[in-house]
């Protein structure tokens, strides 16, 4: 057992740390201000593009994509536990640093199982330009109808018509739909409701200007509706058709692909949900040594004492806890892991929904507002505790693990 | 020792809760259409007037006026207590019921200063037409650059210059003070930093069309920018002159006139608070009765019976608490109910805030978007936790108080 | 709506005050000491006894005695609603207090249902002495091999054999059921197992000397014997035999002797433990004004004064749910106050468990030894936790109302 | 990074785990009845003397002494990061385990000091006997009068006269010291009031059996004397004599020479803490898939499920936070670990507490009695909030080093 990071992970981290502190901090309130100037618009605005040439200069570039991604070369050949530390650190400035690497959900996953489970053809067509960020992309699985945490229940239906698949359905909370360069959709729907349970489900790509694709409206996370990343699509399939090729692995595989997907996922939200933490407590530090209330600082105060050293307990607790998740998904697979994947999918963002209320209170109004990055923070920490199957589902699957012990 | 309600608070919120049904719940639909129709604009929309208008019709109006204001004859003449569960019911719709019956914040409370404090002139001038709902008006107190829960530390200067008053400075959180029809800002600031600590501030009206007075831009709370209600509004003051009539009360009042808004104010915003619970509690049964997941109704599950059974018990409790210090406010008044009101203030919102936070997992994605009003509740609920200072301002004197008991 | 007490709570509370001012906290070490002299006895210590003999000198002597019991005339005639602030006063001293009165668990209970439901002869046999503190007694409800808060399950057989039922099984937890003076036993048992799930259990009444009966062994809480009451019984019945004479009520009526139990004793353990909060505030107040370390007083540190806070807030909160329920019990009925029982049954132990936790924390070792009643009151909190049911259990019922409300 | 333990811990702990299952669970009903048999005692009960000679045989003995210690090769010679799983597994049976390997606190700590600190002659005498379990030790530290964690408060005074030393004050919570085996008592005390800060203080040996010294009283935990194991001692020293001889390290080291002590216990006591969670989630997990209530096992039940798995998540992540403490330990030294140190302190008894409060609840009445071991570990967990410091102590200093980063 040994606890120290080996050197690639320090070589790479102090690399990102650099370009955090000389490029992205400086740029984020450029980006607030260009965002405030285009209200209409949902696609990444230029200081976005900015910071990925830089990005894209000094290979931080890709770096999630993992050494055994038949991809690898292309990204930093990175394992999971060397990569969760970068994704921290993108944390750090949530709503720039992920995009400036090419690092930002949905398009990680995305690319993760078109590499994994793509035709030659589907990489060139679409792995290609994602890597190269020349285009976004979104992810359709969730559907405002139905508890989709349970894909059984599932409502989407991809029925083969000849040579084609026609998709009738509706999705929503599609992160990045909204963004007219999503030029591709991963949706997911069934193909054969009478398979067993986990075979009747499929994943089709689907370009975003197939007829019968109706990009609906935005839908907003706690009042923000993040059109500056393509925000979260409602997005109807009128029997949009799509060739055959464009299924992504075979008939049946839907779920497994999914599945796939969450691992990673994973890991990359909760470190950087971590990394957003971090930031929170530089933001309160700063803020308690120069603010003064009643006659001295506010960091004279125990109670501000006092939460800061049990924030910094749970970051320290947690922050090993999704360490090792990599770390078993390195050595022994996503599927042996998957009770830590679980683990940490409940227990970082509520610690960090906490810490960042919190942190939000010692800034009084200002904490709420846009003026500090903390209220956007939240509410992504928040939308966590529902992204891929609200925390109850997950508490309740654990719950049966632990009593199969 | 009586826990029954009165029959004139029987028959006012036998009434009130028969016009929600009626006019306000259908209206929700349609206001939140008119607010994505006009994205620009920061007045009530034109559902909000219908609303008002029919209220006014039923003597459902300025109900919040107590019998002891000398204008209570406008009002419904109804005491604290008797007000305060009209107040709960109007929190269950709370982007429309307190603007239909003229009750919502900041309006009450300048209302009820300028009731208490102004001359007749200023009362012809202001209070008039804001008892008509003619015009709206914004409070001024809370500024970017101290901590002003610590009144010492008002930054803002009021001047006196010949016959007027100059005004300097910058305040923020101006609520409703982006609404074109807030024609009135009630501005606190220093005539004398020299008096002793609670005689340094002064109370001042100031038309919104004075030259010097800039509204500079809105405040989102957790993303939300609350345009249809007018906001949250940062407001330059610089050299903007009133003549020396529109000081409301003395020079060094304003530090007095500032209390006395607060204790009406706190019942007001908790009961609300307790009726945004309410509707959350009744929105999340009907919701897990519908919802199939995982072979059954959400409602089968253990977790959810005994999140309702705590919420249910919180609610309670906390009602009683408040009801307690309403009528202790009406029976002993609100110097001597000091501790029952920094009390409510401190746990009806985090309560409230916990209760919403849970009830937005039980809808999923559409917990958390404009698809339920629970996100918008959840963002006021936390907001109270800063409104008129920060709890750990609040714990920190009852604490006090508490040693000195 | 009225929040004051009346004349009567203020003047019988007052009385109480001084009596436990003046008798009860100076005879708190003498108990102690008298206690550590004795340790194989289980029965009342001599300041006991004497503390009994001012008690009812004064009149302060089975207050909880309504004014509806059959036997009212011997107690205080008080209404739930005016008992219950002298319930809370007696939880300030739990050790002395309850039984200085002959209030105390279990007896009220006992007395209670032999008042309603005895026959003249049971009340002249067991009633009167019991009333005139000259006996003790004991409730065997709680069984060691069954989950007995599902009465269903209750194990324990009463047969009828001719003029007389024979009981046969086990209990445990039969509180005071040590003390030689516990001369009659209150057993909850099934003559009839094919009735309807409520109609299946019977109260009967059984002398301690009755051959058969035999007391196996005092039961601990968190280490407490509380041998200074009885302590905690576990009691085989092997055919005990008593006379059919001794049944309480009819047969098949058991269940519904037992709910009527439940709704005073509610109240009476809610308020008292509401007393041990208080008490234990005031014990926190004087440490930490005194108490000095790291260069100043306790007092001073602001996590103090946030624990006084958040702790007065509970109490205050919580006592008017109580009191409130007291008041539907002397208004509508036990039946029609379930939701409100149920509710302070759940919340007030978790509430003042965590009190006297953190109460403890102030106090060092001291906090948990026997040199402070902190460690005791917290076992009592804890234990009440379980008491009549783990709150899991009532939680689920209040969830399950709450659905179909 | 690698979370995988290495042979010679895997191979330890599968030793130990044998132990448990072979020695040490079957011995427990025995000692419950050895201790109820002989309830006037405070030294080891023969069973417990019986297991120290199975471990010693199979050379599980003295496990926790560092192969840095003077005397390691007498013990495992395992790094704190090979022994922390030990101690873990050592928690499942607290009150028998530790001392069957001889790893029992305080004795532990008193060893260590002993090797690191003592001069030949002291191991000859005290340390010898303590390693081959003749004898035990308790630690004198804590005061009855003043705030102990505040070392300049020690109130206990050693002035040297001539060639010795004498000494007077009054030390409590002496763990071990009502055993009349513990023949040496490690004191602390002031040789030098005029010192600098934490110079002031000597720890000094001092035989149980020296004229003055007096062993007052035991002190309760939570209503436990802990007899079985010597219990918590007061202890009063009134011009107890010893030679000069008897100082361990030099004036005014006694500070640091306690500090050294304390990296090591926490680890200890955070692991074993640990270890009786985990063997709450085992009982539990029995309980729950047999025991029926309301129609099934209450293993069906949601919260249940919940419960088991919060607490898994809990125990993951400190258990990866204690283990990383100790390879700082093994790695950079206490020094550098001390904010994890404190972190773990804080943190560990806290969740485990919890995490036991809740276990009790599931067994009902049983869960707070002697019939399971929850309680005692219950009462254990709480008391480590209070050993070396209140809590309150750890996170106002963490909180300062997180101000300082």
């Amino acid at each position: 057992m040994d606890f120290a990071h080996d050197d690639t992970t320090l070589e790479i981290t102090a690399r990102v740390r650099a370009f955090l502190d000389e490029h992205v901090y400086p740029a984020e309130a450029v980006h607030t201000r260009q965002v405030a100037d285009t209200p209409d618009g949902w696609a990444f605005r230029p200081v976005v593009r900015e910071l990925q040439a830089a990005a894209r200069d000094q290979g931080l570039w890709n770096l999630f994509l993992p050494p055994t991604a038949p991809s690898g070369r292309e990204g930093g050949g990175l394992t999971n536990l060397q990569y969760a530390p970068v994704a921290e650190l993108t944390g750090r400035s949530p709503g720039l640093a992920p995009r400036a690497f090419n690092c930002a959900a949905p398009d990680t996953g995305n690319m993760e199982v078109i590499d994994h489970f793509g035709t030659p053809e589907q990489k060139e067509r679409w792995l290609r330009p994602l890597l190269a960020g020349e285009i976004r992309s979104s992810f359709c699985m969730t559907e405002p109808d139905v508890a989709s945490s349970d894909a059984t229940q599932i409502a989407t239906r991809i029925r083969r018509v000849g040579d084609a698949y026609e998709i009738t359905g509706r999705k929503w909370f599609a992160t990045g739909g909204m963004n007219p360069d999503a030029r591709i959709l991963v949706v997911m729907g069934k193909t054969d409701p009478d398979a067993p349970r986990h075979r009747q489900q499929s994943m089709i790509l689907v370009p975003r200007d197939t007829p019968g694709v109706r990009v609906v409206r935005g839908l907003s996370v706690l009042g923000y509706d993040d059109r500056d990343h393509g925000g979260h699509a409602e997005i109807e399939f009128d029997g949009a058709v799509v060739p055959v090729s464009h299924l992504l692995a075979g008939e049946g595989e839907g779920f497994a692909v999914a599945q796939a997907r969450l691992g990673p996922g994973r890991i990359h939200h909760c470190m950087r949900a971590l990394g957003t933490a971090e930031r929170a407590m530089d933001l309160v530090r700063d803020r308690v040594r120069e603010r003064v209330a009643f006659g001295g600082p506010l960091a004279g105060q125990g109670v501000i004492r006092e939460w800061l050293a049990t924030s910094r307990i749970e970051i320290e607790a947690l922050r090993l806890l999704v360490l090792k998740t990599a770390w078993l998904m390195d050595t022994v697979g996503n599927r042996v892991a998957m009770t830590e994947i679980q683990a940490i999918k409940i227990a970082v963002p509520r610690a960090v929904q906490q810490i960042l209320d919190r942190a939000m209170q010692w800034f009084g109004g200002a904490g709420l507002s846009q003026d500090t990055p903390l209220a956007a923070m939240f509410a992504g920490a928040r939308s966590l505790r529902l992204a891929d199957g609200p925390d109850e589902v997950h508490l309740a699957s654990l719950g049966r693990a632990e009593l199969r012990r």
